[in-house]
């Protein structure tokens, strides 16, 4: 039978468990919404990285005039960088035909620790739906990665984690998928949050957090479930989208 | 206003977050339940710690007249220990008066983490309302954390939790009690497992691995609310009861 594993936070990723499934990383705020709205927008390619440092580095080495450096730390802009962590910045004016090196605290660094394991899926509310008709034309295992908030729970990760089990065996498709501990309890709170994402968002640590900075419009981008229809796919340190 | 932090897994823990809290161990399946009956028998304390060697150690020195050694690795006991980690098998007759070395994968392990900061009540389904209790008389803020299963979320642990945050805000009661992302999802897989924690606790990925070794009647012993309602603290590497 096939097997859906939701993971709440970065700390329960072992290399082991790698291989051999198809992998999704999910940052609702706002690393998933921002990479689906920058390949949306036209940008050539998105080159996630951990460390600012290491970000200043390859953007330097690839050449600073096609090349944009991108991130947050505490949800602020880094300072220097070209671009922060909203999709709204993200505009075809802004990033056509231009390399992205994307440094952001949680959503980056996790596709960054993902990298070992082949490629990786990134999935928010904005492409839900498209994430789950990929995951469906195969039947791998899954493997569902929440970024979390600073190695912690985020409730919105879970949440969208959950809508995508709950896609996996929907109704009346005779499919038939074991689920672990996480994809149950994912599946739980997506059921119990999917009339009003948006205020679910409102209500969590980090939505509260970025609302505070004035980064309120960001909530109501990430909970436009389906807006943007597309499938971003983390392979070899570079994001692209995946046409299918 | 009052806080409560519900950790998920044991990777979300981090030294900084523990200092000025009161803490909460979970370890349903089977620490808890195992260290409140072990205390209900007789036992003179419990000294929880992570590894196997470190346990053979320490149960040397102490002299082994007066001391079992008791623990597990994959849910069966460590060849040449005295107890395994059933709560089934800490009758008075093999405790009573005894020191118990104790060593188990998850929750003697969280413990041994803990230690750092101070004391650590220790809860399960048996003695959740005790605990709920105690909490109550304080004003402090609360940090309860999840034993999980290999680092991994486990169902049990997160009801568990919830069921405690649950208690501090209970009706009527005119507390304000301000939520971690963790707690409101602990609180709300409460509310759907708690009319059927033995349901739950049969379907979860440790339920089963341990129903399918032969320890199906450990899932009944920790299913029973408040059927031992005592208060296990570890302070200093020891656990013993307290009263209040």
């Amino acid at each position: 039978m096939r097997r859906a594993s939701l993971f709440l936070s970065p700390g329960e990723i072992s290399e082991s468990m790698l291989p051999g499934h198809l992998l999704v990383a999910i940052d609702v705020l706002r690393a998933s919404s921002t990479i689906c709205q920058a390949l949306v927008s036209g940008a050539r390619d998105i080159l996630p990285v951990a460390e600012i440092e290491e970000a200043k580095r390859l953007a330097e080495s690839l050449g600073r005039e096609n090349t944009l450096l991108c991130g947050e730390r505490e949800g602020r802009i880094i300072p220097g960088f070209d671009l922060g962590n909203s999709p709204l910045e993200y505009t075809p004016d802004g990033v056509k035909d231009k390399t992205l090196v994307m440094c952001t605290t949680n959503g980056t660094a996790l596709l960054a620790r993902l990298g070992s394991g082949g490629e990786a899926l990134i999935a928010g509310f904005v492409n839900a739906g498209t994430v789950t008709r990929y995951l469906l034309r195969s039947k791998d295992d899954v493997a569902i990665f929440c970024a979390g908030l600073l190695s912690q729970f985020s409730l919105e990760d879970a949440v969208c984690g959950g809508m995508l089990v709950a896609g996996l065996g929907g109704r009346g498709r005779r499919r038939k998928v074991s689920l672990s501990d996480g994809a149950v309890a994912g599946k739980l709170l997506y059921k119990r949050f999917a009339k009003n994402l948006l205020g679910m968002l409102q209500s969590t640590h980090h939505g509260a957090y970025l609302a505070g900075l004035g980064f309120g419009q960001d909530l109501e981008f990430a909970s436009w479930t389906d807006s943007l229809p597309v499938l971003p796919v983390a392979r070899e340190g570079r994001i692209t989208l995946v046409k299918f």
